[in-house]
């Protein structure tokens, strides 16, 4: 690989690079260089920052130095540092579920005029599921009632456990949350006490460290669920969109607007705004108004309105340097403090939106649920504003992008699955896993990590598993890899499929009833629409009669980078999944941690870490677990049989 | 200063550390010796490992280098690290709060035989100051109230204000607290929202950064405020009572068992099942049961039931060295994991008894509530059964220890005013101020950190303010640093005071009524009881007619070390109060940042903190602080009576 192919597999990514080394601008890309090498301590996990007496780090080779000064070994640090990610991940995207909890019981409450319920179908199943009475009752009385249901997941103070698990796991699975006494009862509860394990002088054994942070990763999950759910119920449960995606989608002639960050609170207001305010843009010269994603807000309003996707985490710098980015409205989480300074190089405005999430010398137009639609207006005029100072001279937008076809929530899946087999539309997939044609499901998560090249282990990884017949889902910044790459659209399948995994597309193409073909990676949505992946596992298991943790089913996060990303990992893992994580994590440094999250985890839980950091490598081993489960399971039907038989 | 007289100023330590030495046993200060030179980057704060791209350290000579990966500059990288520890300190204390409440609850709803309310008087102030109705009401009533009160800290899921805080400050500083926005609503949302504000990508403002940390410090206020209170109701607010400190108090002829961490649910049953307990320590060949304290958990014994003081942080490990030390029975934080490895060399057994907190290899038995005296009593008899394998050849207890005067709630600090002022207790200071008798009031707080030598900072900072006149209150590893160097005693007026704390003192112990003089130094309990020194400086302004921050009163946390420790400091800084801090955080690595909590909050909050290892010079400045608030006083009533003249 050259120099500049470590950089990035993502060709217009590329192009803007050079781009920003001729103006002189350092990007991500040189940030990370100049990280390079990284402090092995650090990196490894064995440097400790709990309290102001060290930092303390392993120095096994001085007198007291193989142990911080309190005498925690290098297991306790890793295991404390490991955890507290968790807790960091867990708080980001619960909070975010708890202001979509917050906002929808404000619209129950004739609080809000710009949100409604968009979706009361999905209203109803979530009701149903959670046990909230709906027979004879208005939709406000239900809406308040599912919002509160999730609201108390954050505040109650008695054991009860968090019912986005229980209403959303098989029995087999919550025994073994329950056995395991990682069933958490109370979001930020196990968040502040988790810190509260991880504080100086309290708990030293990894063990029980591990198993405070599984039980704040399953918190990430319930905050999640109830995200996606509650998300749908406002704005709708989304359904096959065709879109594009990469830099290419930004359009020289139009006032572009890219939503970056996470909540779609307010993505979804801009684009609805956008959509009245057309004339606005072509009296400021524009043909009108385009608006494109960056990470996961992008993708919500991708799955639920078709917004096309501008790219993903590590090149979101790029997006600003084709001159032609009239604004960038961010929410929260993953977006870089960066911008700003590049911003300044153009006319590009970089609005800020929500109390916790500010760039000094940025633009900051606090978001008002009151008035959305007016706050949505006035940071669209912004953007307006900002493409009169627009410099043609500085406008280069790579001739890049590829056709996506999104949208698929579990529910628009399974309507396509419907249509194979309306009776028991999930057996469309089982049926193929035992006709040998697919080995399994695998679900691609999380961000981008410049400690490899920006995109590769994705692409590579997704590659190699549709060669070798794997059925593909994905979120997140995986997700828009794909799409960028062309594995969101029907040729995707053509070019990389495998036969088994063609013959069962064909099947499926032939009577889906789309106005095109099906993509290779099926995109779930956001980061917090892994929860869809785990209905989905979670239906499988249910049909197949088995554990979670005996499902062919794979996860992976090829470029994993954020807190969340690690607990997602984890709860997956708690879960009964197999994770792949693509980057060596800081937990190696000590090998009982390590141990325990990729060998013992197994033994407790079904799932369990590995790392890998070749992705062509990874693939092999998704396949061979995949293969081993379905060996197992072919063992486990004979037996049946064999006891039917006496 | 000799290498040895640079370990510690306690002449039992540095006994014991000899002893160390001789053995070949690695003590807590050779490890913080292997750990020098500290990393700078991490000592200073500018090492980031928020996500798993890094660790990034600010590296200014390298192109890129001058911010993380994501764009991060310093300011930022040390603000998001400084409100971390804040959310570590916040989660500790409150959780300790929150466990305190839930146990008052489940008195009150008689699940528990062995607790109950033992101070109906404190029940009704509190339930009185946070509106709780007690007219005609019976005691499990208004307790059920009170802890649900605490609880619903914890829990509400609507906006409004924190109880503790609200019923604790004054008017003009809760409309300070109001109008920066940072009055929290509950404490476990803000310590996960504190985390997802600095998860990566998200707020990259210091200042705002900084106010969310201040909030969540807050919490960490109301999360003790309510611990303190809850504490007193249950177990009795403390009256003087009459000890001894040091690792002399260890008993060659007892059973020895040192209660150590936080939380007295566990100590205070330990207390109590001792007493019925000689017989089965004599029948065992010892002359009685011996408890001693270390940490705060003591603090809680000796306060409430006199227990003499083992040691502080830094020595916990030396309590063992003696070889007689039977049992150390530990709940939560600052417990070092070392501790098992040392009892390792000897017969003492090392029992963990909560499920947050557990050392491998040591003995852990699940503290019962349900069943408290008998879980206290299977304690009692480990260390009875350990007793007899006591291995006489290794006991060497130092002949060291002070008589220590402690149990200086506020209450009962301002019984022995009362002596003086009937009608206004609190006068007694104020007269004393405006006397010009002594310059005002300080706060010792925190613990033990050994970036310096052992307590040095402790007893220079104590002895040079009671030199200048001024009046001292302490709590935690601070006050036990006190007890062992006989400042909690009247020979420390003797030796230390300056002829206008004399006077006081004078007057105060000719009324006071006590079988012993006055100390010089008021130990007003463990560090969650730094809430008292609050109510002390809050009953002040009220009193002086003033704001907090305009009251002669000075906080300072000599040797900080713990989360806990940045979390008090801040709280006192949003409160009003100018924080000496003696060693230097992991903040100066941003001038930024540095100067927003040195500088820029003085002007926002009037308290702020300033950092000064020298302890002399610290001395130094509280004085001119304090001084400067007086002459400000004196201006501020001159004016005042001009004006009335007019």
């Amino acid at each position: 690989m050259s120099e500049k192919e470590k950089r990035t597999v993502d060709v217009a990514a590329a192009q803007m690079l050079d781009k920003a080394q001729e103006i002189g601008f350092l990007t991500t890309f040189d940030r990370a260089k100049a990280q390079e090498p990284r402090c092995t301590f650090g990196n490894t996990g064995i440097c400790c920052r709990i309290c102001i007496q060290g930092p303390c780090r392993i120095l096994p080779k001085k007198p007291g130095g193989n142990k911080g000064i309190c005498g925690a070994a290098d297991y306790t640090i890793v295991a404390r540092n490991t955890v507290r990610y968790i807790a960091g991940g867990a708080s980001a995207h619960s909070d975010h579920g708890r202001h979509i909890a917050e906002t929808l019981l404000h619209v129950a409450e004739g609080k809000l005029k710009d949100y409604q319920v968009t979706d009361p179908d999905k209203l109803m199943r979530v009701a149903k599921k959670i046990g909230v009475e709906t027979e004879g009752r208005s939709v406000d009385d239900i809406t308040k009632d599912v919002a509160n249901a999730a609201l108390d997941e954050f505040g109650r103070m008695h054991e009860q456990d968090l019912t986005w698990i229980t209403s959303n796991c098989i029995d087999s699975r919550l025994a073994v949350l329950h056995n395991t006494t990682i069933m958490p009862t109370n979001i930020n509860l196990s968040i502040a006490q988790l810190l509260h394990q991880t504080h100086v002088g309290n708990d030293a054994d990894p063990v029980n460290i591990i198993f405070g942070g599984l039980k704040t990763a399953l918190c990430d999950y319930d905050g999640m669920a109830l995200a996606t759910d509650l998300s749908d119920i406002l704005f709708g449960t989304g359904v096959p969109v065709v879109t594009e995606a990469n830099l290419g989608a930004i359009k020289a002639d139009k006032v572009n607007i890219a939503v970056h960050g996470h909540n779609p609170l307010l993505s979804q207001m801009v684009v609805k705004a956008a959509r009245e305010m057309n004339d606005e843009a072509k009296a400021a010269g524009a043909s009108g108004i385009n608006i494109v994603g960056i990470c996961c807000t992008g993708n919500e309003v991708l799955t639920r309105e078709g917004v096309a996707i501008a790219t993903n985490f590590a090149t979101q710098e790029l997006a600003i340097l084709t001159g032609a980015m009239d604004a960038m409205v961010v929410d929260v989480q993953c977006i870089m403090p960066s911008l700003r300074s590049l911003a300044e190089c153009y006319h590009t405005k970089i609005v800020t939106t929500m109390p916790i999430m500010k760039i000094p010398g940025s633009y900051h137009l606090a978001f008002d649920e009151h008035h959305a639609i007016d706050s949505a207006k006035e940071i669209i005029r912004l953007a307006i504003d900002a493409y009169k100072n627009r410099d043609a001279a500085k406008v280069s937008i790579p001739d890049v992008k590829s056709t996506v076809v999104a949208g698929f929530t579990l529910e628009s899946l399974l309507n396509i699955f419907k249509k194979v087999n309306p009776d028991n539309p999930i057996r469309v997939l089982i049926d193929a896993i035992e006709a040998g044609e697919i080995k399994g499901v695998a679900l691609f998560a999380g961000c981008n990590n410049l400690k490899g090249p920006h995109d590769y282990n994705h692409l590579t990884v997704a590659q190699e598993l549709a060669k070798n017949d794997v059925f593909m889902v994905a979120t997140g910044c995986a997700a828009q890899c794909f799409g960028k790459e062309g594995l969101l659209n029907g040729e995707g399948v053509q070019k990389y499929a495998g036969e088994g995994l063609k013959k069962l597309f064909a099947r499926l193409n032939e009577k889906a009833g789309l106005t095109t073909e099906l993509p290779l990676v099926f995109h779930m949505g956001s980061c917090v629409d892994n929860s869809r992946a785990q209905e989905l596992v979670t239906l499988m298991a249910k049909e197949m009669g088995l554990d979670n943790a005996e499902v062919p089913y794979v996860a992976t996060a090829p470029e994993a980078m954020s807190e969340k990303a690690i607990a997602i990992g984890s709860w997956n893992v708690a879960l009964g999944n197999p994770v792949h994580v693509g980057v060596v994590p800081p937990i190696v440094g000590s090998t009982l941690v390590n141990d325990i999250v990729t060998k013992i985890a197994e033994d407790v839980f079904g799932g369990f870490f590995f790392w890998e950091t070749d992705p062509v490598k990874a693939a092999g081993k998704m396949v061979e677990i995949l293969e081993e489960r379905n060996w197992k399971n072919r063992i486990r039907a004979k037996a049946r049989q064999a006891k039917e038989a006496q």
